[in-house]
Formats: C-alpha cells, structure tokens, sequence
C-alpha cells in the first residue's frame, strides 16, 4: 500500500509550511504533482524552485505583496481561523474532487505542528480523503480499519495510536503485538518489518503508521 | 515555570541523536552544561562544536572507530535492545544522581522518533526526573499534575493530552478549555497565553506542554 502510493499518481500534492523538503521521494512527488496546491507560506519557500502551483491556499496574510502579484489568479484566499492552512489545503481539494492527496512539508519545523498534522492526517482520511504524508524520512499513513501495508524486509515501521482502548494485533513484525493497547506514544515505536507487507488488525482505532525509508536508517 | 528552567544551571544536558540545534537557546544550553552527555550517534554531530561532551552512552555501534578513540574514557556502553540511545542517557543520569535535566537535539529527522521522545518525557517525569526539552523552535515541559506555566503575552502554546479521559480546564489561554477533554492530538495546539503565566487543571494527565520561542512565530 505504502509503496504503490507513492509509485501512484496522485489527484493533489499539497506543500504545507513546515520545513521544505530535500530527500529526492518527497522532490520528486513534488516535481511530478499533477495538481500542486501550496499552503500559503509554503508559497514563498517554493519560489523558483522548478515545478509553479497551480493554487495558494490560505489566509494569505503572510505572503509578501511580490509573491501575491506572481501567484495572483492562482490565490485561494481562506480566512476560517478555526483551521490550519493543511486543513484549509485538504477542504479545497475536497471541493474540487481531489480524492487521492500527497502531503509535502508538514512536519520538521515546530513540533506542535508535526504532531498536530500527523493526526490530522485522521481527521481527513474520516471525511473520504485518501490521504498519505511523504517526509524527508518516510512515510505517514493513516488507517481507519484493519489492513495489510506494503512494506520491505528490515524496513522500520513506527505504529500510533489514537484512541487508548484501541486493541491492536500485528501479523510480519519483529516485535509482535497480540490484543494490545498502545497507552503512551512511544510503545508502538521501533518496530520493523519481516517482508514485503505486514498486517494491523485493530479495533475501534485509528491508527497512523510510520515506514522510513531505506536510505534513512 | 518554562522561562526559569532555561535561565536555571540544570544537573545535565543530554544531546540526542535527532537534528543538531541551531537556535540559539538550545545552542545556549548545550554550550553552559555543567555534565554534557551525548547520545551514541550525538558524539559524532558535536565533534569539534567547542564543549567536550562528559560522557558519550548507548550501545555505542554505531560510533566510527576514529570518534571511539577521541572519546574513549568517556564511553558509557549500554545495549539494552528495550530502550533508545534518549532513555538510556536518562537512566544514566538518574545513577548519577542528576536530577534535572535539559534535552537537546531529539526532535527534527524522523518524526516517530519526534513523537515517541516527547511522549518519553512525561515517562522520565514519572520516574522523579525534572525534564525539559529545548527545541530549535520552543520548549516542551510534561507535567504530570495541575500547575501553573511560565510565560509571555501573545506565546503560542500548545497542549498534548495522552489520556482520552483526561478533564482539562484553562486559565489565561486565549481559546480556554473547561473540562475539556483532548481526543485527538490536534485538539489542544495553537492556544496562545495572554500574560506572563497560564494555568492548567487536569486529571488525571498527564500533560506535555509546547511554548514556542518568541522569535519563531
């Protein structure tokens, strides 16, 4: 699953406003992006970097007046301040029929954001959206129902938890679970794959699963 | 609370093995550590950085021989496969009898290591240490019990719940939560104080708490 996803051709890819990205599957994600939308911010950074959106999204108050002028019939403006500018990117692909959605760039910077964009992730896949986050050093992919994810042989695999009644049962790991409940963050953390999948059967859930990548270890 | 644990002489500074810091409150803490500890992989990033770490402690594979030999009366080897390289530094300064302690570069790369050392925290908080993290974006504190954070006008901060029955109420936060509990993990970031202290009242918790540098926003 895991690595059809990004072997995919995805609807969207969204580049959120945390740090820019430099491992080359996240770069080339970007560069082949069918439909690129950029949060706001994430605008600036990606100036003269190759690949233009084709939309910013955001409340726009942070863009410089230059860059608003370069972007100007491409701008999206969103001022809801009950939502981040990931979620505003996510809502803006909803509406226009983006299912299948990549996000670059949603962790690495302020560790509130990390953490609160990889749930997030959740909160998306809930309302429809097929969502996959593709980072410097893996990928995050949440999972509302049990499943089988691709995989490689030694690949490290990190599982989180959201929900502490969560029963979790893992077939093709190394450090097998069998009904546990993942009670504090770190406990689903190091794990690794036997293969070229391994199974998560859980209830009620959901899940957020972790693979880094092979170069990264 | 937060403001006078990075002005306070902590027993020790552990750097981790995540991004090396550039911010110059975490560059700041690392360079004063009264007993600098590195974590395994740390000892090769701070080489040749000015302060000579006081004790290099992991399992120590991953150490290149040359760094080995620079480091060698100071090689702590511990290969307990149970816990990380961040845990194994802790232990090693709870033997040692320091009890409060600053942690330096372990968030940044991979995000599950990201998530579970946060999450670690509040479990060295739990074992009687006085632990704090300084990012290169803001300071995370675990608090195991109601207290009162220190702070400034306009900071942005952000709470993490780890126990879905936990019942939060706030005080002088900018969007306040009254027997609140935080589902998801999203739920409780970009709050904001609105003076030089807020307060938190929970049970049972426990809680980390996230306070971003001023010159970050």
């Amino acid at each position: 699953m895991i690595c059809m996803l990004l072997d995919k051709e995805f609807d969207a890819v969204i580049l959120a406003n945390g740090q820019y990205p430099t491992h080359e599957t996240p770069v080339r994600v970007l560069r082949r992006a069918k439909y690129l939308l950029c949060c706001d911010g994430a605008a600036v950074k990606h100036l003269g970097k190759g690949r233009v959106p084709d939309a910013v999204v955001g409340d726009l108050d942070s863009l410089p007046i230059e860059v608003k002028s370069v972007f100007a019939d491409k701008l999206h403006h969103d001022p809801d301040q009950n939502s981040n500018d990931l979620t505003k990117a996510i809502m803006f692909c909803r509406k226009n029929g983006f299912k299948s959605v990549a996000i670059i760039g949603a962790t690495g910077l302020r560790e509130d954001h990390t953490i609160g964009n990889v749930a997030l992730m959740v909160s998306y896949a809930q309302q429809g959206m097929e969502v996959v986050m593709v980072t410097d050093t893996g990928v995050l992919l949440p999972m509302l129902s049990s499943g089988v994810v691709q995989s490689f042989e030694g690949q490290q695999v990190s599982l989180f938890s959201f929900d502490t009644q969560t029963k979790l049962t893992t077939q093709n790991l190394k450090y097998p679970l069998t009904n546990a409940t993942l009670d504090m963050w770190w406990q689903g953390t190091l794990n690794e794959s036997l293969g070229n999948q391994f199974s998560l059967e859980f209830a009620p859930g959901p899940l957020v699963v972790y693979s880094l990548f092979e170069d990264c270890r």
